[in-house]
């Protein structure tokens, strides 16, 4: 079986693009990843995108297609892939997919999603889509109230607190300082993050993530590819993605993701490791309480010690497991199909050591953990260094 | 390399159905697949699903993620592939990739669109976001018009008649009255066809295909599996995919798509075939004009030459190649996602002799092409007999 290499990796500052549509962050993105992978663009044999809905933010489907003819006239297959929120993930399991198969070598993945254009209450009716049309928009629920149940009902079982979801948000704040990518660089205090408007009880402002442009760029290419190139590689050793019912009614639990779980051990499977072995995750902390929930459904903590994982610093950038180091997606900014990729990026960066002021040392496998709307799609992808 | 073979196949009626959203078209088709490769769906590993913009039509994006959890409880990777009207086509191919990485043994590709809840010029615009929003559909064209002046070229080039493009209509007409699956069973004539109301001159009502709800699935499966399996299963030899510029300004010619030429070089290279294997075509006729340049695109006619194979009956369903015989996208009807999974579906037919009354003897090879928008996206898949 063919082996898998991240050899580039390119964002754009996220944030908000008044002059830059989808297909500019794409191409700006991609420019970053091609020459950083020092590779030239007629070795790259094929184009997954990850976007939700250009359709929805730009009146503009069949972005695969502009995409690859924007960067090469090469007339790439270029695919597109919408799964919420995880879009780019599972864009980045396509990509690997396609190299597996022998039948590609090198593959641009991409995700970008044009935003700011709309107003609030029109980008919270596109988010909208994300969830169930039929069994829980009509009764006028939108993603903040769905997370809102879920820590509310995390809060009932676990003891998880008010303070413990705002300590997210001030850890990724504080994170965001070093990340010249992210959209805030302003740091917040607990009472600060405590203290601000509500959403939707208890979620405040400083519990959810921003309404972001941008966009980010990996070069994949197989074992046989990497061996004449002048980079540093690291590998994707696991690769897992799952579903589960939409509609938050028909989950198990609310205070767990079982697709957060599945996919988790597809991916440790694959990878032949266990939780024990990250070193670093990012993982998709739309709100606050996903970042608690998701790190209890990856195996770092025990079901309910997320929000005390998060109190005791363990998450924190100089912790024991470090968590979103970029900013997440509550401080860097959650450009809905560039999430996934960004993940892996910062993931790269910690591994090869070009993270810059906030490089950790010691990192041999990081996680990333991407996932669509309230979690019926989770995606989890797992990178390891090159010995 | 693995083999990947298709050993199941479903349809939903094309059609208007009012009561069935796209989760119930792709419910429908996928139990039918299911039945007819007589697995039992646990054996199922993935689903791909080809959708152009439920987001649109139905204010429902994250759409694999429901269809999943629809089918299964066992919480299935599904992945939304979106390449415009290629959508089924590339979904085809994603999951030929995804058995050929040795990753998924047996993997469910469906397509659906629902589009008739919505009114014609709502439907014209959604199908108008697969054109270029900024260097096409600002200046008020939409897709009848850009294969009009396709058409237009077309004409001038190589003397193409208006007769000619109305005998595509005539014969996909004719060959859907034997597809108790297709929209239209009406017989129509030449003089009917010439004569109906101009939709964008050169082409008129009878040059567009309809708008259609439909779904399509087939399940795909490894050469290990098919071993224990009571089925005739149905190779998938060759598959190209490609891209060229959204918009028509920026290409080379108006009278060929240049990325369907080398989707097919891409589909006959891997197969080792040439276009004068090919037995039988599913072609992309969302206008007539796009049957003609597809089948001269594809190596079957010399450019230029397509208009008159069609009046000599070459392509006709009795003729040496016949070209769409289970009614076209003309007259089988359009659903957006569904349209390149069901272009397989009628060539696993003819392969294994299930297309009952309109069965056509010794076909070895099948080709099936779909294309996105105007042609800045196309795909090739060839089938071949299990010898």
């Amino acid at each position: 079986m063919n082996r898998v290499f991240i050899i580039g990796v390119g964002l754009t500052k996220f944030g908000k693009h008044e002059q830059l549509s989808t297909r500019d962050l794409f191409f700006h993105a991609s420019k970053k990843a091609i020459a950083d992978a020092k590779i030239d663009i007629n070795e790259i044999d094929g184009i997954y995108f990850g976007n939700l809905s250009s359709d929805r933010f730009e009146h503009q489907a069949h972005t695969a297609a502009i995409n690859a003819s924007n960067i090469s006239f090469r007339h790439l297959p270029s695919t597109r892939i919408e799964d919420a929120c995880a879009s780019g993930g599972v864009a980045v399991a396509q990509a690997y997919l396609a190299i597996k198969s022998g039948l590609h070598d090198t593959v641009l993945v991409a995700g970008a999603e044009k935003m700011t254009n709309l107003s609030t209450p029109e980008v919270t009716d596109v988010l909208g889509t994300c969830a169930d049309d039929i069994y829980e928009l009509p009764h006028g629920i939108t993603f903040p109230g769905l997370y809102a149940l879920m820590a509310r009902a995390h809060m009932h079982k676990y003891g998880t607190t008010r303070e413990q979801m705002s300590m997210v948000a001030v850890k990724n704040h504080f994170n965001a300082l070093k990340n010249p990518y992210a959209q805030f660089h302003k740091e917040i205090t607990l009472e600060k993050a405590m203290n601000s408007i509500i959403v939707s009880d208890p979620l405040n402002l400083y519990d959810c993530s921003p309404i972001t442009d941008g966009g980010a760029a990996i070069i994949l290419t197989s074992e046989e590819k990497i061996k004449n190139l002048d980079v540093s590689p690291v590998e994707i050793v696991g690769v897992g993605q799952a579903s589960d019912s939409i509609s938050l009614a028909n989950r198990k639990s609310l205070t767990s993701i079982e697709a957060n779980k599945i996919a988790a051990k597809r991916a440790y499977n694959m990878a032949q490791i266990t939780p024990k072995n990250i070193d670093i995750a990012e993982v998709h902390d739309c709100f606050t309480i996903a970042e608690i929930i998701n790190i209890e459904d990856l195996g770092f903590f025990e079901e309910g010690k997320g929000g005390k994982a998060v109190e005791e610093g363990t998450t924190a950038i100089d912790g024991d497991l470090p968590i979103n180091t970029d900013g997440g997606l509550k401080a860097k900014g959650h450009p809905i199909g560039a999430t996934g990729v960004a993940q892996i990026i910062e993931l790269v960066h910690q591994i090869r050591g070009t993270a810059e002021n906030r490089q950790l040392n010691g990192i041999k496998y990081g996680l990333a953990q991407n996932m669509g709307g309230s979690g019926a799609t989770s995606v989890v992808n797992i990178l390891k260094e090159v010995d």
